[in-house]
């Protein structure tokens, strides 16, 4: 029985809830899962009545399937998609597609591309992004790899993914090799600084002027209506009004200790590797590493003195329009930071000769996934204007929202500074925002000491690019330049 | 002829001095260069009437060594190393010793010390800092490796080590593995942390207060007197005192983009795959990229309007003592930088099974070395105190230490936040001080988004860690939690 149009690896609940989307859409998918406790629990529950066969074995499964045969993996990112991949290959024949859905790391994608390349089979790497609800009723599919697969599984993928208003899919190419996971890594670096510039409002809200839960609750849902429309500002709001089964709210009760799953910490890394800043997202990475370190913090409060002591009576005298200028710091922030990573995906982008579509990655993002919001649109408006832009902060419409939202950024990072309530994200983004701006940073004095304990020369401002010099700082040095050591 | 005490391949400045060092302490030192050419330059100049031995190949540096041979690899880290040591294999007999000098990554340290253990040779990855002037009088050195070669370079690395004051060597045996190249990478991590921190200083004094250079070289002298008593702030003074043959201050024509050559962005990545919060150095690199982004930056300054105009006439009422609340800023943010340094080193520590003595690795880098400053006396003495201390922050001494900078430091930041002109690591150090010292963090608010959107689960404040829950915020959600994908 042959009849199969997709398989898909791995029924973890990302994975069950893409075979029941796939399904919606009228695609037969035939699953397979590790343990078969699993596939049967499925088959018997959620999948009952649908078009899904399960199977036992991978050969089955791949039985199961109409030729080119295209199999989506959706197990732990790292060995085990290598360990299927290798017991798949004997199983298929030339032309089939691997597709993994996984949150892989893009260099990995990479090898696999060439690695199926060279059997005659074809793999996707691709990001999806959008949790359970978007897995179930339409996420942002970000799909790289090898450019032939592409025709082969538009259909099911675009079918599946969410639709902006205008019903354009939220899936499209994003580029052959590692294009695709690279792009939803850069989404969940700016996932985690979408989540810290909200965290950092809340604390703010909270410990700084005392705000009641349904205060706070009320005001993300009124930002959520302006400039901040977005999921994680709905879904701030959610939480901000739930309450457990004694009313009280169901937040205060959750461990301050947040996990983190890597893609934001390669986010982080792969911009230093690059040379380019994400300094925003690197603190929000560090802020959940602090906030891990729970014990220690409780011990450095006792000796330290408290930082931020939450307390519903502290007030810190910061006027009713307070909060106003917290959404400003939110908003300017937010625009830091996907400067920030628009330019890292630039940088990737020539670097691994991808030639992405800057404008249409926004779109991808503009709904079904975690950092869907409205502010996606300006951003596809402003690579539309100039696709080349190196920096959002060069555009117009952003040069003028980031200048409005400029005096309440600078009044809150002031304001927390005094009181204790660290705004990593906060004042990280305006740092960065200042010195993007100056036209001389001190980084002269860098080079300075560079040359002076290392040789490494300098360039001067006087002369072209290009052309090194070496100073001879106390009168006794050699003449010999460093570079690096040769043998 | 075999009379050579050590071998020395790479006659780049730090491997010649290196040469000329171990001939003051009487060592005669056989060198080879993959140009022959600079070797006889060398023999020719420096070397001249020195117990230097030129050789012309590998194989007659090899046989010009006494047994157990010791050769010392001075060339670029990376391939170069592998190569020469598998051109050296072949060459060598059990217990001979390859001592790689050069600035390795420590996975490759621990690499070689294993790949070398199975032919019966011995490796050690040894950091080395003080640039030339160290390299030639005495340089910080931190071996590890193999323990077993410790015992025959001890002398001679102790000898052309740098002394502290009671004539303690700044070289001891760090541990085993990467122990010493890690230690080496923490360290370069905290000298870009000590440049950026200065850099800050200048910058604000320059573009924020107007000072003169004379004004500003008299500054950091003073400082250079007192808390702050370092090699850096010396060699600041130094070049803001520097001036060019039209009497004008060298360092205003240098070029402000500042480059890197890895150990910075090396440390950071290290603590990102640990877990452990390096957010002054992270800002340090950072700054340095933004820097080079110097094209962009005119552009920006033209449309944002510039940031930090530097300008003699730019004066921001700061008032008189401002100065002594920059030296409070650059104080305290230097307490947070090294106390990050030492959590990441304490992390890795336990992670790779080092058993690293805290106190002697900061006496290591007392003299001789880039960061070498009085300063880390003080945190010798807090190991003492507590050798497991988890963190400098909880120490007596660096707690009053900080406590007295604060005002200072919030002044300074807000001052800065106020004209524009950004202080990445002195706002980045005081975000993460409020962080560490706080009793409660946003972080909740990050746990329950995650479990919203992605059923990840949390912890609660009321109940032992380990037990984890899950809220279905919207009431319409599934019982299934995600973990992580399973096949």
């Amino acid at each position: 029985m042959t009849s199969a149009d997709i398989g898909l690896i791995g029924l973890a609940v990302m994975g069950q809830n893409l075979v029941l989307n796939m399904d919606d859409h009228g695609y037969t998918v035939a699953v397979y899962n590790r343990t078969t406790a699993r596939t049967v629990e499925f088959l018997d529950g959620p999948a009952r009545g649908k078009r899904v066969m399960g199977t036992r074995t991978v050969d089955e499964l791949v039985a199961a399937l109409k030729p080119p045969r295209r199999i989506m993996l959706m197990v732990k990112a790292g060995g085990a998609v290598d360990a299927i991949i290798e017991q798949l290959i004997p199983l298929l024949d030339a032309g089939d597609i691997i597709i993994d859905g996984g949150n892989s790391y893009f260099e990995d994608s990479v090898r696999r591309t060439r690695r199926l390349g060279e059997r005659g089979l074809r793999f996707i790497g691709t990001g999806i992004s959008g949790g359970e609800e978007g897995a179930r009723h339409g996420p942002s599919i970000m799909p790289g790899g090898d450019p032939a697969a592409w025709p082969h599984v538009k259909g099911i993928l675009q079918a599946i993914a969410a639709k902006v208003a205008d019903g354009t899919p939220c899936c499209d190419w994003v580029g052959p090799g590692g294009a695709g996971h690279y792009t939803k890594m850069v989404h969940n670096g700016i996932e985690y600084g979408d989540m810290q510039v909200i965290a950092e409002a809340y604390h703010l809200m909270r410990a700084g002027l005392g705000m009641s839960h349904p205060e706070m609750a009320s005001t993300f849902r009124r930002w959520g209506d302006g400039l901040l429309d977005s999921y994680l500002v709905d879904i701030t709001a959610d939480i901000l009004d739930h309450t457990d089964e004694r009313g009280e709210p169901t937040l205060e009760a959750i461990l301050d200790a947040a996990g983190q799953k890597g893609t934001g910490k390669w986010t982080v890394i792969d911009s230093l590797h690059l040379g380019y800043p994400m300094t925003l997202v690197a603190e929000a990475v560090y802020a959940r590493v602090v906030s891990a370190l729970h014990d220690q913090r409780i011990e450095a409060a006792g000796v330290l003195g408290p930082g931020s002591q939450p307390s519903k009576a502290t007030r810190h005298g910061w006027g009713d329009d307070f909060v106003d200028a917290i959404h400003d710091a939110l908003y300017a922030s937010k625009i830091v930071s996907y400067a920030q990573g628009f330019m890292l995906l630039g940088a990737a982008g020539r670097e691994h000769g991808w030639d992405l579509d800057y404008g249409r990655i926004a779109q991808l993002w503009r709904e079904g996934c975690i950092i869907r919001a409205a502010f996606l649109d300006d951003i596809t408006a402003a690579f539309t204007r100039r696709p080349g832009l190196p920096s959002l902060l060069l555009d117009g419409f952003f040069v003028d929202a980031v200048r409005r939202a400029d005096p309440g950024w600078r009044r809150v990072v002031n304001a927390a500074v005094r009181a204790g309530i660290p705004v990593p994200a906060y004042s990280s983004a305006l740092a960065f925002y200042d010195a993007y701006r100056s036209e001389r940073l001190p980084a002269n004095l860098v080079q300075a000491q560079r040359d002076y304990f290392g040789a490494h020369t300098y360039e001067r401002l006087d002369r072209p690019r290009g052309e090194f010099f070496h100073t001879d700082w106390t009168g006794t040095g050699g003449g010999a330049t460093s570079g690096s050591y040769q043998a």
